[in-house]
């Protein structure tokens, strides 16, 4: 009798999300900067010059619902409004039950009193086109060791990440690894800057040599975020706490990746308590193809877009998402999936959204 | 960038209470009734001649929704209705997760069954222009002693009080304690009566000897809400649980309180977990000022008012509080910010106030 579907099934049984109705929800948010973002054109994720800031701001405006290492809440230089509008909107009208942040390579902290910051340490990576230098194999075993570790006091873990030029890193890391994804990834861009891309990604392979094993191969053309959540991913199925990973493409990535390693340590993966929540945006874009990665797994994955946009708002910055300028990032499409499991409904998601920009 | 504020920070940090959105809250009254009360044109907070019966009256139709001692709910003779009725309101929108009763001295029980009804083994205290006859060691200790041992299956706890009369003793402690504090205390009159006041509690000091100790001075001015939580708040800060003081001046003085026996004793005070949040009214009232009472304390405190008032309701008996005739009380404050940080609007709160009305 439902009139409209709230939530559209990318893959696997609809069963998983309606199960979490009303479960309270720790929203964990993962941030990481690669210096892959300073090579003029490769994304629009923020204020040109600042972009090494996007991570902080985006979690200090989640948190506290201002921007304090900055004046304006960082937008791409056509004004396109951050996707953490969206997910501070869903936290303003239904709150997760625990906001936490993970620092996994920030340029700058946020500036936050009161919520958990987990600092591992982590320094920003390299561009990629010359080397990300990342030791790929410590970060993957911090990621497991907090997977399996990480206690919360909530039903269920939506991880989400704020990574700049995170598309990229996550192309490269998937062709690395062998992946057939070309023309599969997503972009913060409405039409993707493919050169700058295509370049940057050729050049970080070629940085791959012949004896490099897995670990070291990803260590030079992945990001922090990639290599820690798939860890993370891991060493959480080992315990039955249930995980939304709430991203596009990037997240996708990071299943990828924990394939490869599953494979290639020998092992099997029990994806029973994992889904992949994002928004329509990435579900629908023509430019990428988020089934069809999620396909090349070898676990089988739950997979939801949330039916979610900005038809019914009138403001200009918000429309640009609908064009196809933004779409996704901050766990925007997991904190859509949750908000609406949860009661809330699409004009009182918008409304808050365009309070923000008033 | 939000367009109206829900909350507005008194001071220290926005975040304490932004860490608190979608975490579960035990709501805890505390109800005193002290014989000042009969002092003719002390107060206005309830029916004439039974307003000894208002702390029991809220504790009800807290609890309730029903008054069962009485007929009808106190309002004031110029027909205010209890704050009692914002706290409900909130309550039955965006439940607290327990609701429980502290007897700090009523002068009648509430009939309520089910809910927990601490009870302390304390009688009303005296008027304090004839001497309080309170043993404030004795309550500051079990105070002291609840606080550490107090155990509820919520994320924090929201201290609440109803004690009639009470910003009148809890003046008079604070200048019993020393601190400079005239003209800083609310009261639930529009025009305070400050003739009446300011003589019971110049009687009220002149009942201290010169010989008193910290404990015997309190022990003929205060009241046995202000003194078993100053104590509570003490025993509480050993914990790690959170602790919202939900009131105006009153709750302000019990900090006052708890502050001047800690540099008696010579100890320190971790405040970080400590927070008050009190009303709009009280907030904004030209004939107190609970801002400067805050920031007499020797330790920082993180304190809020709720952005709620009556402007967009019709109805003139709740028009007399954004009039000034009453501000505070029953945890009207605390409530509010609780349930703005969790989802709930004014518009809603205001129509639910006005469905008690009729």
């Amino acid at each position: 009798m439902e009139t409209k579907t709230h939530i559209n099934t990318i893959l696997g049984s609809k069963d998983y999300l309606e199960f979490l109705r009303g479960k309270s929800a720790t929203f964990l948010l993962s941030l990481s900067t690669t210096k892959t973002l300073e090579i003029p054109g490769i994304t629009q994720a923020g204020i040109p010059g600042l972009i090494h800031l996007t991570p902080t701001l985006d979690s200090e405006f989640l948190c506290s619902g201002e921007v304090r290492c900055l004046e304006n809440l960082a937008e791409t230089p056509k004004g396109v409004p951050t996707p953490a509008l969206i997910t501070r909107a869903v936290h303003l009208l239904k709150p997760f039950r625990n906001l936490e942040i993970m620092d996994l390579g920030m340029s700058q902290k946020p500036n936050l009193e009161y919520f958990k910051v987990h600092d591992f340490q982590i320094n920003p990576s390299q561009a990629i086109n010359r080397g990300a230098g990342i030791d790929a194999m410590k970060i993957f075993q911090q990621g497991v060791e907090f997977g399996k570790s990480y206690e919360c006091d909530s039903d269920y873990i939506i991880l989400a990440e704020s990574v700049p030029a995170g598309t990229t890193t996550a192309y490269a890391t998937a062709l690395a690894l062998g992946y057939d994804c070309a023309g599969k990834f997503s972009s913060s861009f409405k039409n993707s800057p493919d050169d700058v891309k295509e370049q940057t990604v050729k050049d970080a392979l070629n940085n791959i040599k012949t004896k490099d094993d897995l670990f070291e191969r990803i260590g030079e053309v992945s990001d922090n975020m990639l290599i820690f959540n798939a860890g993370f991913v891991l060493g959480n199925s080992s315990t039955s706490k249930k995980l939304i990973l709430a991203g596009g493409t990037q997240m996708a990535a990071v299943l990828l990746l924990a394939n490869s390693i599953v494979n290639y340590m020998g092992g099997k993966l029990d994806s029973s308590n994992i889904a992949l929540c994002t928004t329509k945006w990435v579900h629908e874009d023509t430019d990428s193809d988020i089934k069809s990665l999620l396909e090349m797994l070898d676990f089988s994955i739950n997979a939801y877009s949330a039916n979610f946009d900005f038809t019914k708002s009138n403001h200009p910055a918000l429309k640009l998402y609908d064009e196809g300028e933004a779409k996704e990032g901050v766990g925007a499409g997991g904190a859509l999936c949750y908000g609406l499991i949860n009661g809330l409904n699409e004009e009182d998601i918008i409304k808050q959204v365009e309070a923000f920009l008033g």
